[in-house]
């Protein structure tokens, strides 16, 4: 489990920036987190550790930020880093799942083959706010084959009600967040 | 230096998608390689000991593959990692860069408190095309104050003539590149 001052590392080292992407929105920049080597170390080490944990053979990195996380956590833990893209980046055959956004839809793909049965999945990304690609990227695990042994996130944005409409999809599978807002 | 059975390891992990994004393109597909732990360590250790031998002080990585070589790499090596992302998608105060695209252009984005004099820094990205995003992410890290000291990918695609478009950017930092074809 994340130790008291790991969390306020972590913590100290997100910052608020005002009025972005749109007037009225606190936005939670992680940026100086990448930018800190002992920061960035620490929440490596705590993610890997979740995977470990929970027994994952494979790590679901969502784009873009995501991919910062996941990816070191897949080196570091020696585990295989599948990424979820956004619709037409991914060139091989893949699932596509969509969600809704405040205006419409998006898209979110994985490559098919790079799941199979009997694998446990991790999904990792940076922040969970709406829930929307988080949720997407469980089905589209699921849809594989694969099986989600978790998700986890840097920061839990609560205010948002992002695990409410994440867990519907997450069935028995837990929601890990090292920090929750 | 890669040695040979390395850099056949990491050559054997990228797959040809042919007509991808578009009809006639042949395109390297790196998604293999980052679902071998083996193979992703191995490219992780080699870009590591890469940003040490240059003395780099950050890591810059640029949206969105080259995020997931970058990442590792800071973490590897305990130096700083830095986004280099499209336009908008930062939310502080950035250094824009504008660079030409077959049709039209595209701006690179950095926090411009990111980077300072003294910072010795290297780019990191997955495949070298036409050199655009390399050359406008170099532009924009010098414009920040910081030296440029190596630009490093896993792959140079040298039949498209990036590292020509890239050498006047460069000055004198060398173009790392582990396989180029």
């Amino acid at each position: 489990m994340t130790d008291d001052s790991t969390r306020e590392l972590l913590r100290s080292r997100i910052r608020d920036v005002a009025d972005y992407p749109k007037p009225g929105v606190m936005f939670k920049d992680i940026t100086p987190l990448l930018a800190d080597p002992k920061a960035f170390t620490a929440l490596t080490d705590e993610l890997a550790e979740l995977a470990v944990r929970h027994g994952a053979t494979k790590i679901v990195g969502l784009e873009a930020r995501g991919f910062i996380l996941a990816a070191p956590v897949a080196v570091r833990a020696g585990i295989g880093f599948i990424p979820v893209r956004k619709a037409g980046k991914l060139p091989g055959a893949t699932l596509s799942q969509s969600y809704v956004l405040e205006y419409g839809t998006a898209e979110m793909e994985v490559h098919a083959e790079d799941l199979q049965e009997g694998d446990r999945v991790i999904v990792i990304d940076d922040v969970l706010a709406t829930g929307g690609t988080a949720g997407a990227s469980v089905e589209l695990v699921r849809r594989a084959g694969a099986e989600v042994v978790a998700v986890a996130v840097l920061l839990e944005l609560g205010f948002l009600n992002g695990r409410a409409r994440l867990e519907p999809h997450l069935r028995d599978a837990p929601l890990e967040a090292l920090i929750s807002l």
